[in-house]
Parts: structure tokens; sequence; C-alpha cells
């Protein structure tokens, strides 16, 4: 029974923001989830390293079509050749996302997981209605399982009962 | 020497904003612009009947599969099957896109113009950076074709020199 | 009442098939039709320059994300920046096709559509089955807008019945 | 270093191929690699059984936006809701593809491979020029691993170089 969370944010390397990156990811992990996210640098890539030091399962879902894109911390890389359409298939591989800061392409992400009913826990101050506002990284984990499990009775990828 | 104008926004029918949107339509099309939209109902139908009614040509990427989903005022139908994923190509097909005001699917619209360089001219009072307001659908037209013009130096759909 | 007859076929320029391809957008277009393709050169540069002579309206499907990337005689230029995957919207815009010689990108093509149920004509030897081979541009034509009367009573894009 | 093999064909059950793509599955997992199918029934289940019986890792690319569409084997689902156009990432995430018998959405999956350069091992009749044929499912993993190797020097995901 493992869900899948989805971490969008920042592609670009953050001091501030990289190690809550990082302990939502390990939180993720920790917690039998597996974690998908864009598969590049910064938030997506600290998120990354910290499921992948839990031994935890990391989707990279890439724009550009060749596999070595994805951040060293991917398990599994799907290298689309999408370009930006591939935000939807991180919002659709998702059963919650945690949002953290980041431009546009997070705030697309955040408004693609709206728009085809994903729950979106907001941990980036996005404030963007329809979201579920978080303050620690610990706080986020818990709830967007939390949102999983309400969205699906027993559901979720690998479930015995699927 | 045709521009491409993307009109987003809700696609439920709304008594106040479509009549806006029918005279963003119309104005495109005035303009000797093409239209683009998600090609449904609600601010979509309204701005492709204002375009239509001026002879202008209307194009909706529509959702499912079926070109019978199109509203009645497009003239050119792209039936993706892509569902949501299918914002991307509005976005993608438009030169500058017109934001009437909307939910989800139209905060997702205007992040991913955002996020490939597409001017986003905001007529809804979404207030997200990196738009530019405008108070009327002759200011917002007004606007979207000189940032057109700005990002295509004589480009355009159509345009001789292409 | 336009039906939208897609022709697919080898992106490289060849003496052979080039007039062949010309011949079937210049039908397309005398027939009231509209022709998509993939919008790039060769065979479906020879297909758009045939329509547009004829004053068709030509729909071009690019992989790319910038418009100028279409031939000169693309009217309705989209840049879906999806790669290959645009292969799928040549085949959903069209109520049936017609394939002239290409490479394993037109197999895909061919393929996609008798995946989706939409109907080929096969001007280029394919032998596929499922398809209905036709000798001459003109069998082509004329079969593929018989195709395109059966799969949809009175439909087609821009129809009034729809 | 775990290379990434798309196996591919009929989505109707079948008693006599099916065993075929079970040994499929089985001889991926076997030889350590990960295995990418559409995720749904007859061969891509039965591929997905064997190689979850060797403790394999399964990606599931589904058309629809569900992953409970997925068949009970796969563990990692991919939901794309991008309907037939999720052919395209079967064959972008695979290293080399091994093709079993099908209809017209399997040789769509052959040729978009051929189209965007990865190999393809017949194992299902199809004599499409530019694939490698195989006798046997041991033939077929052998030589598509080998293509993987040739493909991608110490490459494959999650590869310590990449």
């Amino acid at each position: 029974m493992a869900f899948v969370i989805g971490v969008v944010g920042s592609g670009d390397t953050d001091k501030r923001h990289d190690p809550l990156a990082m302990e939502v990811g390990s939180l993720i992990a920790r917690h039998g989830a597996m974690m998908v996210c864009g598969g590049l640098s910064g938030i997506m890539e600290a998120a990354s390293r910290g499921a992948a030091q839990e031994k935890g399962t990391t989707i990279g879902i890439l724009p550009g079509s060749d596999n070595r894109e994805a951040n060293p911390h991917i398990t599994i890389a799907i290298p689309t050749g999408l370009g930006v359409a591939r935000n939807v298939l991180v919002v659709r591989t998702a059963d919650a996302l945690v949002a953290l800061p980041g431009g546009p392409g997070t705030l697309s992400e955040i408004a693609l997981a709206l728009n085809v009913g994903k729950p979106v826990v907001d941990l980036g101050d996005w404030k963007i209605e329809g979201t579920r506002a978080a303050a620690t990284a610990q706080e986020a984990v818990t709830l967007a399982l939390d949102l999983c499990r309400e969205g699906s009775a027993g559901g979720g990828q690998g479930s015995p009962g699927r």
C-alpha cells in the first residue's frame, strides 16, 4: 500500500528551501510512500535526495527525452519529451502534492492539481484557494498522507485491493 | 500577418463576464488576428462567438477526442484526447494570452504561459506576477497585440517572412 | 460542412512523390475540405502547397514549440512542443488520412489512426491490414471523403449540425 | 545499473502468447532490468506478472487518469490521461523494446520506437524494417539487453555514471 506524494517547487538551487525539500522527501520515504517530481534540480533534487537517503522510490517525470537529465537521486526516470506538458503527468501520478516555493512552473502544477481534483498542501506560502496550508515539513507530509487516504479508500499504488 | 491571441477563462456561463469575453473575441477578429481557446463553453464560447461574428478564425483545442464537443463558433477544432494537457497547447499556439476570470484550469494556463515565456494580459483581476493588467476589452486586446509584435519581429502565423 | 483530411508521408523531399502529394493537397482543397499534416517539409510541404494554391486551409501540427518551423503553406500552425507525440494530434484532428510513402513516423501515424478508428487510405503501397488502397491522388481523395461521410453522419468540422 | 526494457503487445488475453510474454517479463527481471509497458491487460499483464514474480520493477504507463486501471502486477503506475499518446511515453521510457504479437496500438509503438531511434526486438513476426528478429523469449531479452548496452555506454536508469 504505497501512496505517491508529488513534490513541486523551484528548479533552482536555493539555500533556504532546499533543506526543507530534503526533509519533505525524507519524511515521504520514511512513511513508506513513493515520491514523484519533475526529476530535475533545485527543490526537485533536494527532495529526491532526502527520499533516496531513506531508501525511498523517487519517480522523475522529465520534460526532455533523455533519462540522463534526471537528478542522481531519481530511481525511476520517465523521459517524456513533452516539455512542460509533463507537469500534467507529475500531477496525475501523485495522489497528493506538497508545494514548496517556486515560479510559474510550480504554480502551473498547483493549478493543474486543483483542476483535476488532486489535493495540494501549501508549504510555500502560495495562499491559493483550494490548497491546505502547512507550516513544517512534518505537518505537510502528514497532511498529504491523510489527504491521500481520504481520496482513496484503501487505494494507492500497489495496494492489495487495486 | 496574423497573430494568434489566446483567450482563457471559465468554462461556466457567467452573465457578467461573457459579454466581456465576447467583446474580446470580437476585437481580436476586427484587428485581423486569429483566436485560440480551449474550444468549450462559458468564456471560451462567448469569445468564440464574438470572433466568429466578425468573420474571425477561431481555433478550439479540445480536451476530448471528438470535434463535436467544440462550441458552435469554432472554425478549426483540434480534438486532442489529451485532457487538461491540452492547456499547454492553447498556450503554445497563442502569441499572447488574454486571461478573463476563471478557476484552476484558467490559472494553469496563465502559469504555463508565463513558464514558456508567452505574454499574459490580465483582464480578470488575477494579479499574478509577470502578467500585465488591462481594465477593458479594448485595452486588453490592444496590449496583447503590442506584446505579440514585441515578441516576434514581423512574425506571427502566416507572416510572409516566416 | 468541412471535413479534415490528414496527409501523412515522408518529411524528406522526394522528386517522385512530392508531385503526388501536391495533387492530393490540391484535390482536398478543391473538394472544400481542410487539410491537416505535421507541418514540416517533404510530403507535408508538397501537400500543403497544393492545398494552399487552391485557397484551402492547411493545419500544421508541429513537433516543436516555434510556429516558424511550419512550412510556408501552413495557414494554421499548432506548435505543440510535444515532439513525436504530435503524431497523435494529426490523427485525431483528421476525419480520414491519406498515407503516402514515408518512414517510421508515417507508419506510426497510420497505426495510431487505425488504433483510434480513423479510416486510412493507402497511397503509398503500405499494405497494412485495415487500410484501403488507392492508385491515384484522385481516387485517394474521393475515397477519403467518402470514408469521412460514412464516419460522421452529416458531421465534420464547422458543419451546421454540429 | 538498471536498463528499462519495454514490452509491447496485444491488450487482449491470448492463450498462445501470454506464456511467452510472461517468460519475457520474468527474464527481464532476472537480468536485473526494469520493465515498462502500457500497464493494462493481455500481453502487458502477462509480462508484468512474469517480472513481478521475479521481484522486478514494472512501470505501467496508463492511457487513463486512474491508477486503478493498472494490472495488479504493476509496481509503478503512471496514469497519464493522455489516451493513446501514452504509447510515446512507453517508448521513450524504454531503452529497448520487445514486441510481441498485437494490433495497431502495438504497431504504433514499434513505429514510434524506430522513429525516435530506440532498438526494437521482434518477437511477434512483425517483419518491419529496422527491427531485429528473435525466435525465443530468451533470445529476445538477451538481444534487447545487448542493444541497451550498445545504445548507452554504461548508461541506463540509475547507473552510477549518470
